[in-house]
């Protein structure tokens, strides 16, 4: 046993001081990113025996205690970037709300980066997205560029109303989107948005039956795995609840992941994807939108699959063969913790929710709490959907976070 | 996005020096000890939303990077243990290689510690512990105290040739351990083992037809569960390879498990414990040794129950209820990856490993590799026990670690 008695400060010090390129020489991905879908990955990758390093804005992000090493600072700044890849052999995207030129320089200096500066660039312009993929052959509603509230109105004439006036980028979880229902609403919706100074565009209003979604890992060469297609189900714009399999028949199912290979390698990436699609009320499937990222559809892989989406994508960043992505239970139901108030993070009723037979309870460790902030989820797995529902449900309704205490 | 921009070193330096009672409040768990089973206990604690401090060695151990916040210093340092206990809301322990008296100071200080003081007092001398299993009724093989050399002669006499000799605390994997097949031997045992200033006992030579072993995980309140008995097998006396379910009648395995469960209930456990039994040619289950905690034996739990042994000792510690511990696949191998020479720890063959179907990878990150030491280990789940160990030996065969390059 060894006897060392240094401090805990003085060894934190040495720990961030410590070269990177030390003795160890273990495998290291970078992540551009520490929240919790940083977090999950770091997990994952730290199994395989990676060295993780994430670039956080603050030490108290969920990624940051699972990380080998964090950096504090900007994502968009260059010299972090830098910084970054300094220290490992691969950088990956916790998401695609980042400077596409940045990661452009960042590559030119010879970082291996993926997803691609060039595959972020196509995916987060959702505009760009939306026009390449439908350039693609990829069925999807109507949508129409527009740069003054005038484009809006007339859009309609093609589209009809409603119309949703959406922002092309930086949008998420219904930020960045509003529905226009006629010639009145567009003022209003344009500055909402700002318009002025942000890129819009409209899309065609769907009167959707129900969501899909479907997390596709592409590996650097090309080769592919999909997941079991998913139902989402979102509450005021943010998922609420994950159900899979989706209820599509298998021929369907087939089509969405069709529809998810053809897009995924029409931006050329890399990594695990979350596509996400309409299904229509006579059949047919739309496509709804693609997140260059491991997607909260997925989360249910932890363990529900053999490999994960998050296994699977730092196996795909760093080159490795993909693993297997067939269900290991008939059913499986993942429930969103979301915030109900604004507060401290603390987790309470984990008791009741751990009471519940054979659920699995993820937090993320977020030391705040917001309305409707993902403070984490619960997975259920069964032999049939209702049963899996019935039990995440139940264990994420035992489970609240602390509100803000008079001071 | 946040923008703050501190440099690696000072946020490091500033989360060492966080108040470890801030804003978060999170379940706070120490861990006496930071090696691969404090790392996987780590990870399971962090997915339920704990904030984990671990009392480590040094900062290269495999438990530092999966940990909230790491204290540095010997596990039997008065000092150190108050300052953990102060930073956390329960203390749990790696392994039984620790200073009884110093937890139970710690004990007497008020510290919520699991298994306890006096657990461990009866636990890690293999005499004492034996003693009290055997007048609690449990069959095992016959073993004497001895105080000298003659002592072992006139052991002999009564439980046969060859005996082992065997040091009554700190042996694991066979070290510790000695056969003696006869009188000429015993001065060389005695020695081999520190006799003169080490407590010694024999223990009857077992000619067992096969190890099986059985996790078992009890709650504050006395609950427990089991997990699915395992075999073992063990290669120069380090555990090679778990297979399960073991080749026992259900009849038989569920009396391994009432054995396991008279066991650790004798010694007042809480948390996961690892209880090793004997099959003997005739049928009879010999009890051979316990450990308070988790253990090699349960890795296979990660994947193939719903609830891994981790998970369920983290639920155990915290007095949360237990979770669910069925095998979710017809059958599961684990193989541990263990050093070949001594050097660096960077793994190659990963990307071969991989590529089998179907498997678990686990490294756990050591900076160096030395002959017998537990690197990692690789897991794969089944229809069928032979299938399943022929991918998870294919993979561990694909993995090995740096050796010494020249200078």
């Amino acid at each position: 046993m060894n006897t060392s008695t240094h401090t805990s400060a003085s060894s934190a010090a040495r720990k961030a001081s410590r070269a990177p390129t030390g003795a160890h020489h273990a495998p290291r991905l970078g992540i551009i990113g520490a929240g919790q879908l940083a977090r999950m990955t770091a997990m994952a990758a730290a199994q395989l025996g990676c060295d993780v390093v994430v670039l956080a804005a603050n030490e108290d992000e969920p990624a940051c205690a699972q990380a080998t090493r964090c950096l504090f600072g900007d994502r968009d700044d260059g010299v972090k970037l830098a910084q970054l890849a300094a220290q490992v052999d691969v950088i990956t995207l916790e998401n695609e709300f980042v400077d596409a030129r940045a990661l452009d320089v960042l590559e030119r200096q010879g970082t291996a980066l993926f997803p691609s500066a060039h595959c972020v660039t196509l995916v987060q312009d959702k505009f760009v997205q939306k026009s390449l993929l439908a350039a693609h052959g990829i069925a999807m509603p109507g949508f129409r560029a527009v740069s003054n509230p005038a484009d809006v109105a007339q859009a309609a004439e093609q589209l009809g109303w409603p119309l949703v006036l959406k922002a092309r980028r930086h949008g998420y979880d219904g930020k960045g989107n509003v529905t226009v229902h006629g010639v009145a609403d567009i003022p209003g919706a344009w500055q909402r948005l700002g318009g002025a100074s942000r890129g819009l565009y409209v899309e065609q209003w769907c009167a959707f039956e129900a969501e899909v979604a479907v997390i596709l890992t592409r590996g650097r060469d090309g080769a592919s795995v999909a997941y079991p297609v998913t139902e989402t189900v979102q509450q005021e714009h943010v998922c609420h609840r994950v159900l899979v399999p989706a209820p599509l028949a298998e021929e369907r199912q087939a089509e969405v992941v069709a529809i998810a290979r053809r897009a995924v390698a029409a931006v050329g990436g890399v990594g695990s994807f979350g596509i996400e699609l309409f299904l229509m009320a006579d059949g047919r499937l739309l496509f709804n939108e693609l997140a260059p990222r491991v997607h909260n559809s997925g989360h249910y892989t932890l363990e529900a699959c053999a490999c994960s989406q998050f296994e699977n994508h730092v196996r795909a960043v760093m080159g490795w063969p993909l693993g297997a992505t067939a269900l290991r239970a008939p059913a499986a139901v993942m429930v969103n913790l979301l915030g109900a108030h604004a507060g401290g993070g603390r987790p309470h009723g984990l008791h009741r929710a751990l009471a519940v037979p054979d659920v699995h309870v993820h937090l993320y460790g977020k030391t705040r709490v917001a309305p409707g902030r993902k403070m984490g989820h619960v997975t259920a797995l069964g032999a049939d959907l209702e049963s899996a529902r019935e039990r995440a449900e139940r264990a994420a309704a035992a489970i609240g976070f602390d509100v803000e205490r008079a001071p």
